[in-house]
């Protein structure tokens, strides 16, 4: 089954989709039209992001493929849903989208094993985890600026239960940057994959019904500036489509003091 | 106004605190020996923590003073309370208490002003940031494994009005590990203020209530083990204890990959 969060004639709403077809908990039925607001699917109890874990993507960015999953924590406050505008920030100059498979957690996990790991997958969404390289680009990395800001983390339009999925490790990632193809992947390439990620993250940390896992980008991340639409496609998933909008107060006028090369 | 959450006789409770008296909401009085559980004061929104922000404790890690705030999220998931165990995680040769005050958002604040910074503080309580330096030490010092695991965030034991301090500038720390005094440090050394972090994380990152800012810890770390007592004192807020257990499920036989030298 697939459900989103919208709002529909004023009020936050619960639907079930069918082909384009919106329907309700009382079993009224609406168009994609009717929707004044597409929220995120759900709110994360925890969202953890995954860098590098694809290997062609850890090339074009000039980095080894890590010894183990690299983890970072993506604040909930970035979230936002399909459609909202996300904001270039002041001091930016090399703003990325990064199309992801988020697993659902549906049941609570410590030391979850390997061949169990998909018993305590609930479903599946699309994550645009939306970078500023520049910010990345020191000693300390800093995941929290390059990636935290508001609205840097897009995610929906669908929650997609795992039984509809035939094999989640094959499937195709795309991403368009105004109707422009950019980037091509497909799960089956993932360097640590869903079952891997769920063994290692819960063998230190409880995984909780609602957490997500942003399973890391493919190769084919490129500059986007404010203008720019990015509809990020994963098949059987959905579409995710934001447009980004010119947030500088400063236009641009002032870089960061954490550049430190052209990454 | 101090307060404390607790669970006194099967029930949770918020109490305010009086000396070694627990008032609760229906006015009737414990005392300490009441306690069955002590939990976290309040579960935060998220909780940001600060890397290397005095300026002592950067130095006794071989590590330079960062250009600016280095950020990180500590997982809600590590969180317990006053009097809990701390597992000692397998693969862990120096486990880390690292003492830090914890400053409570209380309002919603985006491109906060410094001058009107302390206004979004409600209140400040006790956060040990616990942290497995082996797991940080490599390129890509992932924090979410160090700083991450479930037990790793101790925080109380109580949540303090902002009014109840008079100069949070001027508190000193102290941690003690089975009673031998092992750090001290105070907040006028912090390296970015209070104001400072708000200002700068504000500036890009929404705050809301229950938010928490973790604001580092000063020299004085070092390496505890299965069995030791950490204690952590700030003046005017209270002391915060827990026991480190041993939760090694291969007993030390195992030495994490990411270890990449002896910090």
């Amino acid at each position: 089954m697939k459900k989103a969060r919208v709002i529909i004639e004023g009020r936050e709403q619960q639907v079930t989709v069918k082909d384009d077809q919106l329907i309700n908990a009382g079993g009224k039925v609406y168009s994609t039209n009717d929707v004044q607001v597409w929220l995120p699917p759900l709110n994360p109890n925890k969202m953890i992001g995954l860098a590098l874990n694809y290997a062609d993507h850890a090339e074009e960015l000039g980095l080894e493929k890590p010894k183990e999953p690299v983890l970072f924590i993506k604040p909930n406050s970035s979230l936002v849903g399909h459609k909202a505008p996300v904001f270039y920030p002041d001091g930016a100059t090399y703003m990325h989208y990064e199309n992801e498979l988020a697993v659902v957690i549906g049941r609570e996990g410590k030391n979850i094993k390997h061949s169990e790991a998909m018993d305590y997958v609930s479903g599946f969404t699309i994550a645009n985890d939306v970078t500023v390289r520049d910010f990345v680009n020191n000693y300390y990395r800093p995941p929290v600026r390059a990636k935290g800001h508001d609205t840097f983390g897009p995610m929906g339009p669908y929650l997609v239960d795992k039984e509809d999925i035939a094999d989640i490790n094959n499937v195709e990632l795309r991403s368009y940057v105004n109707g422009e193809l950019r980037q091509q992947g497909n799960t089956k390439d993932l360097i640590y994959t869903i079952p891997d990620l769920i063994e290692f993250i819960s063998s230190f940390m409880t995984l909780q019904p609602g957490d997500m896992i942003l399973t890391g980008t493919p190769k084919g991340i490129s500059h986007v500036h404010p203008g720019d639409t990015m509809r990020l496609e994963i098949d059987g998933i959905g579409a995710l489509e934001n447009r980004i909008v010119d947030g500088r107060t400063k236009k641009g006028t002032e870089k960061s003091e954490a550049i430190g090369g052209t990454r």
